[in-house]
């Protein structure tokens, strides 16, 4: 499976070198829009003993019609930012490359173009493209089924910094009907990040935490939803509809 | 739905107490070794404001056959021990009376009496009859089943004097092929009863924790098995089994 | 040591049933409000084995000097509420009673009160009376001494009805300088009460947590108060004065 | 403060990188085994802006001796291994350079030579010299001596490939006269380490956790200890001689 990757920030490059590491995708090449790093060859730069011949281009040097023409892929990973998809979006749906964006906001707007990207080729939106986030989350609609009086809080930590509240935890809240007053933001030091949903019961108490190491996790989601979505029908697809397949099947017996 | 309890020790008092809460149930008679509480009414005994008429009786005074004659019950609850069914089994299984068991530990021959049972009525064995816990195996197998290469380890915590292993960490272990020696056991001071089902992957972690606060979480339990078992038709069934319909249905789309 | 016990709700019964189950101490009495169980004894009411002669006496019917002079006591130990002071304060510094208060609420009018008080006997007012609670706070008080920077947050669990901010949260967050925003309230279910402490380094996270298993522990911790300031001068207390030497010494070498 | 490094495996390159950032230390010079980066920049060779001067040298291509004639130091912080001490340590101490090693295990022999250097110049060996883990140490001490009859079990969590138990488990151990049977391993993913001193009481609990983000938290450590020895006397010092004077200190009131 061939792959080229937009956006090669922090989070770009440990994507980057997670599909290095796997065996099943080759990473054709990395479009990022600084010049600075034109045609270099992606596992030198990022120090990673591989043999795949990618280049990084500069979205202003290079075309993706050119790109695609020499260098063609059957997905594009998205870990740039809403704009990434001026570049790409329209001849990826014309040639239904399939399209996985990892960009954490969209407006309504660029969501309807990815919708309309869809009727031509298969495109996955995920805001959050960790494994564990999106089992949590189904795994808690699943206890709210079950136990619908349960009490849900959304506890959420990261690093001093990062300012507002996280989007994954509206994104679980919105998703679990939880009002957005009950999640609680920790900010504190180092912290990478740690999603918590904390469901009371009169007498127990169930914790799903889900605590990332690296970026790198992110990496690890975008290579699990290429190799659910590779099968896949055009269409519009979240990361939930690649797990709930898993769900539906019934008691091994 | 009327509802006989078997035993009446500390765990039998507090699911007692759970059911008499519980507008749904009526509680008609709880049978109990010691001859102690002969005849005495359960919500008076237990200071629980309930007009529910049901008495104690003693397994040595009264005979099965004669308290369901008078106090016929839909279900038989049993939080006694592996000997309690000697008492209520034959006379339930004849009369269809469906039988719940929340006994921790059988023998390989009493589960085939059970399975003997449940070729006449509903039998459903469950030795750790929470909600939570109970979930927590079924999506800890889901998790494997996305992500087969987890490393997954349980870690139980309970009061210092518990001896062994907690049986329900060893269910949970075989449940999801995990090695008993992947079973880590704290105990220390009062703790009544943690499980975490901790998920290694590269970058992420996800944990899975249930946390019992009080013994009324097996009296809720039964009620919720109670609820969901009192439609099915005769077989052997697990607390899974009736969880399983919760997950099995799809995406509310 | 013999001790006299104000309050009898469902703390101070638990504290009665921690006071009679300890052998260094004497419960000689506990006055409550209610004449509901007056002149009935305390071991008898609570099922405790025990074979010490304290009753229960109404506040409305037996005046504290009657009962100092028939049933002289060295400690007080009050579970009651602000105003349970009226009925003991004064007759109690008069005669060198020592006063252990774990009332949760004060205003300045009644701490200025307590503090007159101490110039006669020893008084100590602690409004969460657990060891693990205060040894936290002091705990804490040395981390920020050591790593000032730090980014503290506070995280409090409690059962879904708890309004407000737990008390104890705030004495914590004031203890240690952290703004009142910094603390991260959870209710859900039946959780009986958690309270972290979160210390955010740049590349590392402490901990500090206390978990309440049951009310009993304000029964401990008034016990060990009590052990802590039976041999100590008039004057007025906190928990920590008590904890304090604890630390103050240097390592065993 | 001039200092000078001694290893720069993984653990190495972060210590030098987080001395790099901090304006009181100037890293002088790092020393490794390898010729391949011999004088190499330091802040070049992390990609850290710094105009610091120091170079990489070989320990087979320049003694001990010709780098301080050169580039003298107060301080030498040792992340190599046991036999790192044999390029400097004699020459450190004659020289009475203070020496901070942070290497994981040394033979008692290699110890008792430690102690000799002492004799000359300050030395401090901390196995684990993130302050987290110290503190941490130090704060279960004093709860047991509050409150000796506790149950102390220690939990550490760390990536798969980690073998045997943790080092820093141990020490902690030895530490708080936990038996070695009361430390849980748990082998999972990718954690990075945590170390969590559960401490039971019958009605409540107090967990005191260590989480280490990354590597870097080692060179917090050393610039603190750094910070703290640098006006000591010659002597055999240890982390917790540098934290106690912290602790000894009374209430500020």
């Amino acid at each position: 499976m061939k792959v080229g990757l937009i956006g090669f920030g922090k989070t770009g490059k440990a994507v980057a070198a997670t599909v290095l590491r796997n065996k099943e995708l080759i990473l054709e090449w990395v479009v990022r829009r600084s010049k600075l790093l034109d045609h270099r060859s992606i596992p030198e730069f990022l120090g990673e003993p591989s043999d795949e011949p990618g280049l990084i281009y500069s979205s202003s040097l290079t075309t993706i019609s050119e790109l695609l023409d020499e260098h063609p892929v059957d997905i594009i990973i998205d870990f740039s930012s809403e704009t990434g998809l001026d570049y790409y979006g329209n001849e990826a749906a014309k040639r239904k490359v399939k399209i996985i964006s990892a960009v954490s906001h969209y407006s309504e707007e660029t969501i309807q173009r990815l919708k309309k990207y869809a009727e031509k080729t298969a495109v996955l939106w995920s805001p959050n493209i960790t494994l564990g986030v999106n089992y949590l989350m189904i795994a808690a609609r699943y206890l709210k089924k079950i136990a619908p009086n349960t009490d849900m809080v959304i506890l959420e930590e990261h690093f001093k910094d990062k300012s507002g509240v996280s989007g994954t935890a509206k994104i679980i809240a919105n998703n679990l009907d939880i009002e957005h007053q009950e999640i609680k933001s920790v900010r504190a030091g180092g912290i990478i990040g740690k999603h918590e949903i904390i469901c009371g019961f009169p007498f127990q108490t169930v914790r799903l935490i889900h605590e990332s190491i690296t970026r790198e996790a992110f990496g690890n989601g975008a290579i699990f939803v290429a190799q659910n979505l590779i099968g896949k029908e055009k269409g519009f697809y979240t990361f939930e509809d690649l797990l709930m397949p898993y769900f539906a099947e019934q008691k091994n017996s």
